[in-house]
């Protein structure tokens, strides 16, 4: 038996950019968190501190904020693609980049005037290798309630269930949603803002039985209405609202009255896929 | 020389409260987080854990979310005052009852669908003795920036100063304002609106030589556009963006490239007043 | 009726510091987060933007670090006053400088290798004018907890109190207290051992009828056991810890199963203070 | 094409669990956080609301404060197993339980006292299907730092590089660390402390060119010293601290003053593994 190095990557994590586009009377501006990691031959280092093939992380760093100046921003999935095939194509030890990126969205003000959403935050992760480029779009931190038209009942019942069964809950959740896209270009922009609108209309248009059957009406959804996007993974947190018992104060309850819960939270995840899609070239969701 | 007991308080903190109004086609959703504090005649159970007159924390809870229903929630302001009045009136004990509420937005999706906003929370903050009410409205998280238009320079310089003027920056901040009304009563939702705006406006519209100056702008209209206000409170942080030396790859930056700082940051904090202002009857910042 | 500027203030915060003393065979370890926070003559910049009388903030940081290679960093509350005097001796315009420090500790592992302790943080508000000098030390996040000898009962009850007393229940709570000191020089490092030994074995030794009392208990036997402390306030949330009810499952709990819940919790808070204590020269808590 | 389900799971998330042992003089504490996630045939639900096969997150919540009863805690990787196997083999349609435990440490301070450790925490992950079981222990948050015998050099440039070489800085990280074990049984408490004891040795004892050779480093010295351990996973932030620039204000700087750098970070991730490590049952790392 010997110990030997397995599967390792490394890079710079969260540099924080701001772009900020002057050409017009409007400004527009870019709001990034990028993070690289980069994989390939980096044995040496591990086992002698031989760094002769590792690029600095700090050069992963600048390398982000002198392509956001020689080359703009774009769209992340954009950037992210110019950066991850620099690091694979300029360096020969490097044989497969990630970056990812989160993308804080601002609302307009004034000419260079600007309020930050805060509301969700976009997400584009890219992996490029000699071989393959993927891209995964994605959604975190969006949170959506239904007061109304949500179920749950009909389960099974063992000898730890007190569970009584519902025809009227609060249903609300967080989005945190990851789409991989078939293939790596596109309109980024739009297709962006299509499956936003597929998973929110979704969510608010399905009467539901239980928060599974919302994440896959809200899975098919996007995969209908955006056929560049091959497969859609779900985490879908039950952020559950609970019903006070008003009745010590001889008064009712019908729906009105929550307590919004922290913790326990249910924890909904599910992948919806199409049956043809291609195989995925790097892992894309954990 | 003898060791006493001095200024103390007691309550229940972030109790969740989500209010439904079904009473129409649509619902109406309030999305509260109600922190109470009673003072009083209280030394007993302090010396000697007697806890006659001692109203458990679990009734200010409970209360909470039974006048919800009773009454309803309405304006933050006004729930406030109720529940701070309840205490007051109804127990001997307690003299003085601080209610501080956060208040969530929603946007509406549907008619029983909404998706939280994120962006900022409005906060209330009522405290009411035999002797005076006094409502404090406020804003907390609301991120800002102006990508030009603001300059920094004409400052002194000691031994320890390095910085350099600039003419052109980009100022940014996270507005924490609270604003002390005259009266305790009034039209809450039109006048938090009103002072909201009046800071988002004056942000924009000043041309900025500090963030002293910006602050002051800020807070002297929302008094001049809100004659219920007496006074207004402004904690602003300023959120560093620092220029990327790009010149090493041989690039200029003439202001497009900017790291956001975490920390340090900047912290500007300041009053600004009406010299006729009602004396506050509490402490009403931190 | 004038708009005018209220009580105000500005400076640098959170400016992170690690001092490495390599002056022997161990390394030593001092590791703090310092805000400075100046007031006095600043009229001008927020009614004109002039800046003539605004030392940078970037100016307080550079101190900061200048400070801690020409004089090394000692205690946090002794950086803090040779900090805050600094600022109020050299500067005319600057009539009052608040110093905040928290200081992180960390474990010796090795002659030059150190483990941080994430237990809870030390800090240190030093605030220094012409006319008089405060020093407050405290501790934050510090969690204790009693799994028995805790009651409470006895409290009285109205339309909404439905809680049921208890003769057992665990007591649980994140410490956070700041004492002021009657003189500003002291030996910093043993006072802060002895407060917090006190605070501890107060909580650990009270057998509680309610949080008020074992407050009461922590603070008195601060001032018992430092007759350098001239007060002490106290702020302990009640960690609430909920038995759960398992007769669903044919099973007794006898104290021996909870649920640590998040929000709401009870929240205590209290001054401890001599008779004959001076005057603070400024607010000391919050 | 047809859009269908692909892999997808649920449970309920962070139940937070402090269980008393009260059977002698002193108490003993267990404070863990245990999400519960379970696999199986669960189309139904997602497909048309069927829950007929969906046992309620409510009951994963009883049966972690029921089981917590009737067998105690004990370690967390046993308490895991048997939550894990209790889901698989009770129900037909759970074909995988994953039971994660984050526990919390407590030191004693008296008989029923205890302070909360708060420096890092130790987790657990238990994987049970009808054909495997598979453990991973693990800890998250120890922060770790050197002060010096850490050099970086030697490394590659290219036109983005403007870093210079040293040889002599902090290194500094938290280790997020998980092992899997060869077997689903053991002496889990003495494993992790071990397991600790090596991770943290060889931190301190390694002089170190690069982050990587000591995250090699002590994985290897893991595996050495634990032979129950197949194989490990590590996560090392690296912290920047930046020496500052004295020299403005006349003063030098010999590796004394740091700030310590919040973003970016570096993160250096990789698995130290044996050459006849069985294989993983079931994804063990992210």
């Amino acid at each position: 038996m010997a110990i030997v190095l397995g599967p390792n990557r490394y890079g710079k994590a969260e540099t924080r950019l701001v772009r900020v586009v002057r050409d017009g009377e409007s400004h527009r501006l870019a709001d990034l968190n990028v993070s690289v990691a980069l994989a390939g031959d980096l044995a040496a280092t591990h086992l002698t501190g031989d760094n002769s093939g590792v690029l600095p992380t700090d050069t992963m760093k600048n390398t982000v904020y002198a392509f956001a100046k020689k080359h703009g921003v774009g769209e992340p999935e954009e950037f992210g693609l110019r950066l991850a095939r620099h690091f694979v194509t300029s360096r020969a030890q490097v044989h497969s980049a990630r970056v990812s990126i989160e993308s804080h969205g601002w609302d307009r003000l004034g000419p260079h005037s600007f309020q930050r959403q805060g509301s969700h935050t976009r997400t584009a992760t890219v992996t490029v290798t000699a071989e393959a480029e993927q891209v995964v779009s994605g959604i975190t931190g969006l949170v959506l309630l239904n007061s109304t038209a949500s179920e749950f009942h009909g389960f099974p019942r063992d000898d730890y269930t007190t569970l009584t069964g519902t025809t009227d809950r609060i249903l609300a959740t967080a989005v945190d949603a990851r789409w991989r896209h078939a293939l790596p270009a596109g309109d980024w922009a739009t297709s962006y803002a299509g499956a936003v609108e597929a998973l929110t209309g979704a969510f608010v248009d399905t009467y539901s039985y239980s928060l599974q059957q919302t994440l896959y009406a809200m899975g098919s959804r996007v995969l209908s209405a955006r056929p560049e996007v091959a497969e859609i993974r779900l985490v879908l947190p039950n952020k559950h609202h609970y019903l006070v018992d008003l009745s010590p104060f001889g008064l009712a309850n019908d729906n009105e009255v929550f307590i919004a819960g922290d913790r326990p939270y249910g924890l909904i995840e599910g992948t919806v896929t199409r049956d043809d899609a291609p195989a995925a070239s790097a892992e894309w969701y954990l």
